[in-house]
């Protein structure tokens, strides 16, 4: 393989996102597979301050279309600093959440349109689309009772659960849109069948490609 | 007038934006105009901490397409929180530097294109483009020479002088291209010739629109 791949984790809040790709992360690290793990912002100083702006529990005036554009901001330079140059170096980049959060949170959640914020990301990420997408797939209502566990709350966790609903419709609508990069796990198992499967997946993806 | 006015403020690094523009304005606020004086981040909260990032000297690492979606976002804010509100209260809002700026920086300066560079920011401004913008024209040489004489320098003032020379390039297409808005003056004069010369391009647009 001369080039990497570049996988990335979705799915409604509470799904499992973090816990299970840094799993999948851990037993292709195992197997040998030269991968990294990562999520925005990614440890990327730039992309770390803009991060801080978006979730500042008391940036409550925040317009929807000023967050849209600090989350394509921060995608960016996480993507210029860390997930291309991971890539060309032959790597598999995990890649916890990415454009699809964006589409779900502030085209559905928001209500700014997934056309147009798919736009604004593609300014971002210039066609660096995932060739694959692994979907925890999880009712919302289950997701949310997790999140209402957690002790803090940054500004999204905060949000009403019509938005989470929102946020929900929005991941069905693109799960169809982008169905042929989509695969779906049913994260309503247990933890270690989750990570099994996703594995799976993404090991069927680099079948697929190599 | 039952709605404002949203007239801008733009020119080269040096060519004493700032400096007319508030004059404009305190010539105004003397003779009874409801005028108020503003500059992006002009006192909002998010949008002076998306500034604070973009600014850094130290984030050299800094994307041409991050600086531009950052500025495209603390314009978001400041428009949806200052301008606009302003604006629907009936007061003419004049404003240092808008989305021309960063046509001619990050379009033409970065390279990134006036075109791209143009639809990121109808994203954040949604058509609310200024009705009228005073351009202080200087010659490229004698604004640099201003720049180079300021104390403190940030990331932006700390540019290759090749970067000003293309802004500059910048400026001369983007006056072509909406120069029906357009109102020069030349800023080489006095600063009295030059303050008195821009009120009456803004009074000129007031007649006009009244």
């Amino acid at each position: 393989m001369t080039k990497g791949l570049f996988i990335t984790f979705e799915g409604n809040d509470g799904a499992g996102k973090t816990t299970i790709s840094k799993l999948v992360y851990e037993r292709m690290l195992d197997k040998g597979y030269p991968v990294i793990y990562t999520r925005e912002p990614g440890g990327i100083k730039i992309a770390e301050q803009i991060r801080k702006v978006i979730l500042d529990p008391e940036n409550i005036e925040m317009d929807a279309k000023t967050e849209a554009l600090l989350y394509a901001a921060s995608r960016r330079q996480h993507l210029i600093e860390k997930v291309l140059p991971a890539i060309e170096q032959g790597k598999i980049v995990l890649c916890d959440r990415f454009i699809d959060s964006s589409l779900a949170y502030q085209g559905v959640g928001r209500q700014l349109g997934i056309k147009e914020v798919f736009e604004i990301n593609q300014f971002a990420i210039e066609g660096h689309m995932p060739d694959a997408t692994v979907f925890l797939s999880l009712p919302p209502e289950t997701g949310l009772s997790r999140i209402k566990s957690r002790a803090f709350k940054d500004r999204l966790d905060q949000e009403t659960e019509s938005f989470h609903q929102r946020v929900a419709l929005g991941y069905e609508q693109i799960l169809k849109q982008f169905a042929e990069r989509m695969h779906i796990v049913d994260a309503s198992q247990s933890i270690d069948k989750v990570a099994e499967q996703a594995y799976e997946e993404v090991i069927g993806v680099l079948k697929h490609v190599v």
